[in-house]
């Protein structure tokens, strides 16, 4: 099924991988079969906007029957790129770091961290796991000879551009950033950023407006 | 100015924190006023998006002069209940838990950690900066005494339902949780999840189909 997704909104983008993990809850309970309806009433969109959303991937719904969960929820898997494994370093071996580099669900999806790097002399040469924190100096040479394809950045604001250019000047195919600013790299490496105080202040909205 | 702010969608809500975000580095670059269109080209929504979710807060903007910056930002930051200060505790005092403690951003916008409560013995009666890490037993009896607003659960999936359930039952108000599951809480309280698996299957999905 090869078709172009480039039209495809960063909005219907972003709801498939919610997609995906209620499909997963779904297939944990073993659930096999579901309407668009009844989807609805778990994820909270519209049944007209979860047809609208998967029609733009192909049409996976049979009319009177619903959606097969398995088959949709591998497809999605396939679409999201989860068929894959994707080599990682982790860029910033502090709490945050650590923490990301213990989040087995991540190596389970096939997110497969290669290092650490940091600059500070007591944690280089420490290991977490099977993961050896390395000099940040010899990041790019690493980076090259294990074909790394993601990035991510978990240092400080101040130090997060200039590791993304480093990055970059790698070739490293895409960058995930913890550091809570906008970084800027060419249109040619994909950039996903975390910004943790968004879903802060979405909570403090909510306790001062809901009801 | 009191509005009723109950018939706003959560996706313009979601939107609001980006807008503070933006108009805050546009402040910081000493920009005072800005047209829909231009903000437009920052953020990314369009100029009509943008004029239509700020009219649902009242309007903002001026014809011909556009939207004053400063006044926007602190409106928005209102609307957020940024000017206020909330008592927070952090349940589960491991890598993540310790990261989100050193987060000073946080602090910054007025989310005050209060404590850190876990279980690991090795772990309860330490330090971090000024903040304790304190018995999960006693920590029922923490939040009433201070008057905690928000838990933020860094705990496993494992045992995020259960924490969950006892802040609840100690009259938190909001909940910020990390642990990679949805929890189940009464409609009296607000919950927030970060969904940190949403965000890195985005970046493979660019990946694979960005051009």
């Amino acid at each position: 099924m090869e078709k172009d997704f480039s039209k495809i909104s960063m909005a219907v983008i972003r709801r498939l991988p919610k997609y995906h993990r209620y499909l997963k809850e779904l297939l944990d309970k073993d659930i096999r079969r579901i309407s668009s309806k009844e989807l609805s009433e778990i994820i909270g969109f519209t049944a007209s906007q979860i047809r609208q959303d998967l029609n733009n991937f192909g049409g996976f719904g049979q009319q009177g029957y619903g959606y097969n969960v398995e088959a949709l929820y591998l497809e999605i898997g396939k679409i999201l790129g989860l068929n894959q494994v994707y080599s990682t370093i982790i860029v910033g071996a502090g709490n945050l770091g650590q923490a990301i580099a213990n989040y087995t669900n991540f190596t389970k999806s096939g997110f497969l961290p290669k290092a650490m790097f940091d600059i500070n002399p007591r944690l280089v040469g420490l290991k977490m796991r099977d993961l050896e924190i390395l000099d940040a100096d010899t990041m790019e040479d690493f980076i090259r000879d294990n074909n790394i394809d993601i990035g991510i950045i978990c240092t400080t604001k101040e130090q997060a551009q200039q590791i993304a250019d480093r990055l970059v000047k790698s070739n490293i195919k895409g960058i995930w950033n913890f550091a809570p600013t906008d970084l800027e790299v060419p249109d040619t490496v994909v950039i996903e950023n975390v910004h943790l105080s968004e879903s802060l202040y979405t909570l403090s909205y909510l306790l001062n407006h809901k009801k």
